[in-house]
């Protein structure tokens, strides 16, 4: 049984509010149960040095929380002047996430800033931040195509991710913070909407896991992922 | 004629939306029109060593911006590695505003972190983030004393800012971005809910302003206060 | 009474002492009483970014104290590897006021950068640095001439600043420290020769003001700036 | 046809030189063909603040990369002031690894430090300097049970790192810098002497890869893995 | 012939004025010709952790340039958030010269901190700032024999230093500015007033230079520091 | 008697074992006894910006020390985010060295940056890491020159380094970690292949040491420095 009453394949409630941000070109309000990130997508002429004249753009991120997201307060990093390895790790894998389907030839030179920046934390804002950013990086591709800077949308494929975990002796689907405090292992998957894999990242917590099992988490997060891919395609049609 | 088609002494639509946060002791997230900061107020056992041993508590403030909360992308001060003097001296004046109406000695040994978090920027963010605190605070000293840790209310009086300017050579209330980047004098009041001055701060932006004009703002302040201090009754009310 | 005998609206002993530096275009040690500041200001050709082809100059200015300048020693900002908001705020003060008297238009694409470093701390230190910083920026401006280098005097005003505050429920001017660390309410008056209001910052420490209180302490901050408006102009004109 | 020659299924010459420190308490020089680690470990009395009073122990590591172990040289992150995001990662990695084979209530209240620094770089320095600080940890819990400070040996399995990858589309094994530079894809495992999945992290590079295919490089690096671990025995069983 | 008319082995006016500083419990401002350093020396009750309970006291130092104090400004190693190579070299060596003649068991578990800030720089500051930092340091250790917090002197011996260089290649005694930035080579010697080195650093600026050479810079370091000596004692007599 | 059995005149065993490295231009593993030192020379196209457009080249070094290449461990500086002084020194002192015996304007407008890291330390680790450093840039201008890119060898001498001291009251050569803990003083000598003095740093740790003295750790250090030199010229011949 699941603290939250879901089955062990279900994801929490899940929502995604496009044009959340009246600045940015793209943004996303995601919300994976009560675990709530803001993605913005930010248009910025200039690619960074060692991409200059070789045509292909890039896709950067940023991740932060705010101190008082988690459930005590958290040090701002701002304020300890340098960001933890576990933001620097987890805004590197959303950018090698988001460039996997993006076409970097088609978007030309240009850049474009990602910021995930998590207003409240309760497990899995990693795998929601990915998820709420394709949307507002989708929303950025889109309002460059309307102003004419841009021909073509550079996007290939949808990507999603999810984590996947074991839980009392149980595989489980997209863990909350209760769960993912105590699961014996846990892995995030980033996959396209076709189901390539796009990143695999699983780490046993407490004692090492076998292979069957890494394989009943994978079919889970293709499940979840699934239906994260569906949720994206409703939000981008938003107007 | 003002930007928004305001009266020269009308708010902005201000809301006050009480509880905001699933994990902060007390928060608020605060509207001045399309600027929106949440606050959020954080109960720390142990004070600042100067404290130690003195039977006084302390109240504290931070204020970060998220990167895209602006017109253009702001570049993250987590990743700069150091927050700016502007930041340092809005985080300064919100602590200097609260604790003005705090009874230090009431709260005992405690200390109070509030975090101001810029959601969206239009002007205006440091008198938002005072009045939205306030009743942040203010809920986080109900719940201890609805858990026993205090006996009364340390809170002495209301305390709310607003900000007025010379814009287009007429004094107008509560300057948003439009109107603030070309004002020629702007000037930020923080009073109490009796009216007495906290803090003013006023600053010649392209002349010198004499002093008719600027107890003509401080006028209007007067006016936005009142209105202001009577929103944070209504959300403190709010169970 | 006051500590120093001094009646309640009078000044410390003044001194500016023009051409202090051998080095720098303009300098000028400024005693406010125990507070000494040396004030130097360095002409550098080439101005931020922001600038570059707006034909616009630009006056900045940087603060630090001497590390024993203070009662009991104050660590090196260097030696901690950051300025506290405290410098920052007062740097930035430092360089607005300056910039409300200036012409920058005049004064072409050049920058002057302000360094006020504090000899001796005995309160007061950030209206010494303001009042001591015009003599030096307008003695750089006069060796600007001199060799050629600017056509007309780009300052169009004198500007000054003095603190005011209320001590033992009486108000008065020019605190020194043995006022200022028990004050009840201080504010800072930047002002120009014309009188026009250039900065205003009232801090209730203890207790809010009234409005009354607020006129007086504005009352003496005129009458004091009158006289080292005086002083400036004696300054200025040594050889 | 790999740039080395090697068949793909097939390591680089490996060795693990133990003892190869005067000072640390354990070490071991490995080498993955021309990609050499000097891994030590060096034991702590005290462990880290959260751990104070919990009868349990710590294995951390830091990681870093001497200048010129690269083709070309690398600014020192000593000299930036700063370890970039990609260190960040590959320490924290290297002590999750060590932490899932080592009994923490066994070693008791003690930490046992990691360096692990790459004195030469062409692929794979990661994984080799997990193989390595498996040995240097070792040899470190030897010494302390040798002077008689611990009474069981605290690891419970052995632990060692390899990298697979998709070449010329191509699953191989132990990809060196000219396989790395330009795979599609590639992944990291860590894995126990008993076959356990410790870590898991496949990346795709330049497209997303296929179920099937990771399966491929993960049997791959099962062989790779038992290779290493029989190594291991080798050099711990060394005087 | 050198540039300010001297005899080559005649040192620049010195002054050496005590008691400058209103707060600090020893002081000297010290002149050599136009380099100007303020030295004050502060008493901190407690040691540096790796003296604590050792019955000795510590003697340490720092060491800054105000910006302007140079021929070009500088920028302030406050703003850049570090100090550079040089400044640390130099504080460090301040500290030795002083510990050189300091009994630091007569001292007991006390730490003197001594701050030299140059005003203005025409060469020479380091030898500047240790011949006046003795002085600093001697008030302050009579100070703590007045208050009776020592009982005996602590100081063995007098300590100065001076600097000597080849110049056009003549050895010439103190160097300013500009010999020293033509200087075939230079040496910074610090010698007790019982005529023992404490410290002899010798740099080749263009060519290496020849031991007779060296030993005629030691002589007229000698003859220099003789003289220094001289008008310390002088200095300290000063009620 | 030297706790290492030696005569006071006596090196350790001395190693230089050119080309170590797979990628440098130029490197030297240099042992002076337990000291090992990795000394490379990277070819960097570009100079510092205050030698662009004068024809000359520039030499720089950095050291750096494994966190346990010292008898306990230390802090690494990379993860304290900065260079302690001694760093700082030691680096600049072995760049002073080697451009002392560069011809800059041979060289041209190039760049070697020398990174000299203490793989293992025993005392002596900046006079090791100058003897060979000298072989590590020897051979980056040999490849230079094979290349064609440098028409003449821009070496005018060799260069070495030494330290002596005083051990219990006898001046010995080459200061292990065991005498130099506790040697009374000592001091590094920095001399040219033809006995020119480069650089002299002597230091008095007890008591100030007088001139005779200080005369034979300079005849010690000749002696030395001519069994270094014969050993670097050896170390360079070698294909």
């Amino acid at each position: 049984m699941r603290p939250s009453g879901r089955a062990h394949d279900q994801l929490r409630t899940i929502s995604l509010e496009p044009h959340f941000s009246k600045h940015a070109e793209g943004s996303c309000l995601v919300r994976f149960g009560d675990t709530h990130v803001l993605c913005t997508a930010s248009v910025d002429e200039g690619v960074p040095r060692f991409l200059k004249n070789t045509g292909l753009g890039w896709v950067t991120a940023e991740y932060g929380m705010l101190p008082r997201s988690t459930h005590s307060r958290t040090d701002r990093e701002a304020a300890k002047g340098k960001q933890s390895g576990r933001t620097q790790e987890i805004q590197r894998l959303i950018g090698r996430a988001l460039r996997a389907v993006t076409d970097r030839a088609a978007m030309g030179e240009k850049q474009i800033k990602i910021d995930c920046d998590v207003i409240q934390a309760d497990g899995g804002t990693r795998t929601a931040a990915i998820t709420g950013s394709f949307v507002a990086l989708h929303l950025a591709f889109q309002h460059l195509m309307q102003i004419g800077a841009l021909k073509t949308m550079p996007l290939t494929d949808h990507v999603a991710a999810v984590s996947c975990g074991i839980y009392k002796n149980t595989s489980v689907l997209d863990l909350d913070y209760a769960e993912d405090s105590t699961a014996q292992a846990d892995a995030n998957f980033v996959l396209t909407g076709n189901g390539g894999i796009v990143e695999v990242q699983g780490t046993a917590e407490e004692r090492p896991f076998a292979e069957p099992q890494f394989m009943e988490l994978l079919a889970l997060a293709r499940k979840g992922i699934n239906e994260l891919v569906a949720l994206q395609k409703a939000a981008i049609a938003v107007k």
